[in-house]
């Protein structure tokens, strides 16, 4: 489902740092060796093909092949398989229309199909795929003019406001990018829409940025981004079981009563559609941050003159999703490693996510070999081939749901992969592990120029300061990282794929890896372009990425489930925490600075001299006066979480490779809970499934991470109650994972 | 000629800063509110209506005819008035030709000429209207491939480099916008080039901004952009006379003999048009930089597949420039305030430039006023109608070259307007003016708002910081006039209109003048559609600010012909010039940091690592590395500048009150040639016509200013001997300034 812009990430390595508890934590390079060279790229692209054969989206026909050829597979590998069978609320399309009734162009009646295109074979297999559909939009039947919302984000409706266009009764047009999908139509609904229309620009992944397919990559005219638009930032998974399985018998709100299940009508549509809307709209010439790349002149519309029918009907019976869950037992089957890609697409779904899941069958293929061949790794491996992941993460989140108690008993890890292709690593994760992650991306080759995955990351981040000076994000990660020893950051995780449940409900260390950021394979994303022929011509030829992503997950995997000794750099997580506090300090100033500001141009009037007064704008709401906040809980807490991390580091570093057995086993199973320390029982306002007090997606960005949600969100906003509430929450959090650290430090010293 | 974003400037004044000589230096008030009283803008707009009626460029029937008008009004308003003539080098079109031979979409023939559209009667007078043209092309006629060069500037021709793209032996396709249009085939031909095509791309001016004429004010698909494309960066005036009159019997160099005349054949065209030759170009895709507004994927070509036949024959015979020069003289003829405007026009030249010409002629019908009515100026008042000045500063330059001796001798300053329309007051100019230029901004009402010019302009920038908080030169300007009391800066000046000569080869202090900013009166720039309707529909509805214009520059040439003492302050040239040393002296920083970063990665092969593969990029050429540039000179001038000014201020707050008329007449003899003493006879390298040592266009900028520029371009273009010798230039310029300022505080010392 997560369309990564991969920029991030990853590491180096060569010369570790002093403190590193023992070179290259857990790797057994013959046994590695021995991996690698199972690794076959050419196999996984015969999977590919074969599971992207025929659209798959959950319910359908070829989802439950795929699962079930999946499971033979797991079990012909050596696996101990079987599948977790959910019944989930997920709606299918019975009636989806669109037409312009009034305004230039009308009537209009919208595609909502992909043509097959030419050379494209897959294309051409029309049965079963989907028409133009999000899931839990709210179904309905309206009729009304149009406005134009560009991303449909708050600073959006507020330029809206200022100009006197109201969506009150209105069908939104909109356009994707800018913030995650589903807070589009949730927006619009409250600010008073009636439907709501999503669109491609061809400026984000259309002709602007590269040929159309089957020319090149990019977006062609006629294709569209299928989705989801449950509201994600409250809680994903199936929207009436919140917190809990659904098991066949598992008691349900109903879909009216579900909180993340949308009330009006929407519908994507492509940019060739679109065009003929956006051009019949009336009103003011829109704000230059509305406007994209289609060849006319972007209106805002809010008049009567154009108008639009939008009916979307539904089937919201239960369908089934089919998690094939797979064990090879471990010596202690106590600790979990637990790795998953889900399995189902929006149509063909080559790229998203089967490029992934190719790669995750590979490692399974190897290390079932490894298996069969005598390896008995410390811990018990998992792997996890999800269901229903696009709908809303549900083949994962309720599998960590309904096995939530002996997950948080028994899992160190959990490691994703999602769609996968040519280009750079990005992994995003849980920050005590960003050294480990470096070793292990130091270890894998890129298959295009032969360095590790690790230099290749670097020297990005290192070019991107030189071609960008102006880029202070990228001036400022570039100095970071330009000591080639220093390890690359990994980054925070918000959502969008199925590490969510993981992290922030359960609080396990979590990842997500892949590779991207090459051709522009986003283009097809969520389309029914997005086949075996576009992913084997654009996204990965040769499928050598694939094998790559197996390379570096099966590398983790097998050294987590193999240390002697806990791979977690402490001092690397109170780093990055130490940092994100800064942050949010330094947020804090600027939000007081601008409601000041703002104040200040207000009384004076300067809102209205500096505008074109033959554009009536009405001046900006004034902002919310900043108390001064108090951070000293905070402070306090990182100071602890530091010299705890510390002390910890030194003492693995000096003791790890004396300790007895039993002491290795305490110290696993002190371990083995800390990160859950992060979650709070209350969680995030508005939200109390994301209890995680470091890491979650944001309130307004939905895949996009907020670090210290609770306090940042709220400085955002100006709930600055909250803020307070919540520095005493996120300081209460560290103050206890401090202690548990701590705890694990006195057994090495003999507690 | 200038297309002005006019965000710069002005003031607030206010209360006046305790230095200041004396409060509204040279104010009348009562003079002022008699001048107020006769500025009429409906009269304007009649005048702005005659003399658009038909196309008026140099050499034309109506650009006589409205040297002819402009010359009996000013004599019916009682100035001795005069015609001067020169004969200029200014060749006219016999042939254009543009086709498309190859490629999707051959053949295709170029429009070349742009329709009349509804409701705009003045743009259905075809008859003399030029058809797509730009002066001092090459003439000639070749057929060969094409490739897209973006804005075609240097950094282009990097990126094309970097692609493998040559551009030797092709016809350029070149974008209008990030430098001056004369740079593009200056460059293209310099890099091998047989042709040059340049359009304007919607993104800049079209639809992508507004609706587009008659709907909008925006570039139709047929609208092009005419211009000059002699080598202006060298020197402006007629080619042919590089530094001296162009006198009907001058000496003259050969088309051949002069440098500004480029060899290769240049036409702009529409983007309806451009739009078929870009769709047919193959190659690499284009770097996102060279992206516009079109539909479609941008190529760069290279290959045969794409190619155009270009023919362009000019009549390249001397034709008359006609300046209409005008004098009241004042009780000190031997002082002389020269104000000027230039008349003559593309195509009907609405905007650019009678609306800022009537302007001046409504001041000069006032002043005509006031002068038969009694008033008696301190001293001469000079106002000039410019002819020529498209094709390049023709008629100004000439006659300042002509005039040369005794400009240097009396002029006090030159004040220069243009185009004008709605919006924001810009002032450019000689810094030790900016205290007197924001009083009068102080003093003239904003049409729209009621407020004065000043207040509008500081609530601009203020807002813009606000909106835009990313942008670090906004935030940087709106914390410079945070305070109320504070002066808003002026802008340094380059090129594009006719202080050029003045400012740059004379040395005289210089101004521009204007309103913009608001609406997108770009769009028809240079093209037929800059007609009567469209001005008055748009650009300055009631010509309002064609009267704040008049009260304005009315303003400046009354107080600096009637003061008794200086209006300058020079404490803010010093603080100006120290600013610009202290850019300078980071530039030199980041020049060597860029040259050791580029080493470092070239070494590490990390260019290589962050691109993609399937795109063949060549590496970045090494940068010469910069050795430690001595600015010492330049320290010591500087501050020997600001204690030679901070004196002369205090002086003049002090003593000016009690100085003798003939301490008057001696401070005033002391200042007048004072800017002068900023040239060096050298001049700039590359241009010698270029002698001031503060104020230059940019070489590789055009119109855009570059500062200290023998110092600042030679850093940026890695000339480093250069750099040393023009620091050491310039520090002598400053040092001779500084010792001038020192002989005028003499004279109020009694000396």
């Amino acid at each position: 489902m997560s369309r990564s812009s991969r920029i991030a990430a990853l590491a180096c390595a060569g010369a570790l740092a002093a403190l590193a508890p023992a070179a290259q934590a857990g790797a057994d390079k013959a046994l590695e060796a021995k991996f690698d060279g199972m690794i076959d790229p050419a196999e996984m692209g015969g999977w590919l093909k074969t599971m992207a054969a025929e659209p798959n989206q959950v319910g359908g026909a070829h989802d439950k092949a795929n699962a079930e050829m999946t499971l033979a597979q797991f079990k012909a590998w050596g696996w101990d398989a079987k599948i977790e069978t959910f019944w989930v609320l997920y709606p299918t399309p019975k009636e989806v229309a669109l037409e312009l009734m009034a305004g230039a162009g009308a009537p209009f009646q919208a595609t909502l199909t992909e043509r097959p295109v030419p050379g494209d074979e897959s294309s051409s297999r029309t049965k079963d795929e989907l028409p133009a559909y999000v899931a839990y939009q709210g179904d309905g039947d309206v009729t009304a003019p149009l406005v134009y919302v560009n991303y449909g984000m708050p600073a959006d409706y507020d330029a809206l406001e200022r100009l006197g266009v109201s969506v009150k009764g209105k069908i939104v047009v909109t356009r994707y990018g800018g913030g995650w999908r589903g807070l589009k139509p949730k927006l619009a609904q409250e600010h008073g829409a009636v439907g709501c229309i999503i669109y491609s620009d061809p400026h984000d992944d259309g002709y602007a940025v590269d040929d159309v397919y089957p020319d090149g990559a990019a977006r062609p005219p006629q294709g569209f981004q299928r989705g989801s638009v449950a509201d994600m930032t409250t809680f994903p998974g199936d929207p009436t079981t919140p917190g809990y399985g659904s098991t066949k018998d598992a008691k349900r709100l109903t879909r009216e009563e579900s909180p993340v299940v949308l009330k009006i009508p929407v519908l994507p549509i492509s940019y060739g559609d679109a065009q003929v809307f956006l051009k019949a709209l009336d009103g003011p010439v829109a704000p230059s941050s509305f406007r994209g790349a289609l060849p006319i002149t972007y209106h805002v519309g809010g008049g009567e003159g154009a108008k639009a029918h939008l009916k979307v009907v539904s089937d919201w019976s239960l369908k089934p999703a089919y998690d094939v869950i797979a064990t090879l037992k471990g010596q202690n089957p106590n600790e979990w490693i637990v790795r998953g890609n889900h399995r189902d697409g929006w149509v063909f779904g080559a790229s998203d996510p089967l490029s992934g899941h190719v790669a995750m069958m590979g490692e399974a293929k190897a290390l079932g070999a490894l298996y069969k061949s005598g390896w008995k790794p410390k811990r018990t491996i998992v792997y996890a081939s999800w269901d229903a992941e696009e709908p809303m993460l549900l083949g994962s989140t309720e599998w960590a749901e309904t096995h939530a108690a002996e997950l948080k008993a028994k899992a160190v890890a959990y490691i994703n992969s999602d769609g996968n292709g040519r280009g750079f690593l990005g992994v995003g994760g849980s920050h005590a592990f960003q050294h480990f992650v470096n070793e292990v991306a130091a270890d894998v080759t890129d298959p295009q120029t032969g360095v590790s995955v690790a230099t290749r990351a670097r020297a990005r981040i290192l070019v991107t300061a030189e071609e960008e000076p102006g880029n202070a994000r990228a001036v400022a990660q570039a100095k970071a990282v330009a000591d080639p020893k220093s390890d690359l950051p990994i980054q925070a995780l918000g959502s969008g794929s199925d590490y969510s449940a993981f992290l922030q409900n359960l609080g396990l260390a979590s990842f997500n890896v892949g590779f991207g950021g090459e051709g522009s394979s986003g283009g097809v994303y969520h389309s029914a372009y997005d086949t075996y022929e576009h992913h084997s011509r654009f996204v990965d030829p040769g499928h050598a990425y694939a094998g790559a992503l197996a390379k570096l997950s099966g590398r983790m995997v097998m050294r987590l489930a193999d240390a002697d000794l806990p791979v977690q750099r402490y001092g690397d997580f109170a780093d990055t925490v130490s940092g994100y506090l800064d942050e949010v300090k330094k947020l804090a100033d600027t939000t007081a600075e601008k409601a000041s500001a703002r104040a200040r141009l207000l009384a004076a009037g300067d809102y209205k001299l500096a505008d074109d007064p033959t554009i009536s704008r009405a001046d900006p709401e004034p902002l919310a006066a900043s108390p001064k906040l108090d951070f000293a809980p905070m402070d306090v807490a990182v100071a602890k979480l530091k010299v705890a991390a510390k002390t910890f580091d030194m003492a693995l570093a000096d003791k790890g490779g004396s300790l007895s057995p039993a002491q290795k086993g305490k110290l696993d199973a002190a371990l083995l809970p800390l990160e859950q320390r992060l979650l709070r029982d209350k969680g995030l306002p508005f939200r109390p499934w994301y209890k995680n007090m470091i890491y979650a997606p944001g309130r307004f960005t939905g895949y996009g991470a907020k670090t210290l949600p609770g306090i940042r969100e709220a400085i955002e906003e100006r709930r600055f109650d909250d803020a307070t509430a919540y520095i005493g929450l996120t300081a209460e959090a560290l103050t206890d994972y401090a202690a548990g650290l701590d705890a694990a430090t006195a057994v090495m010293n003999g507690g």
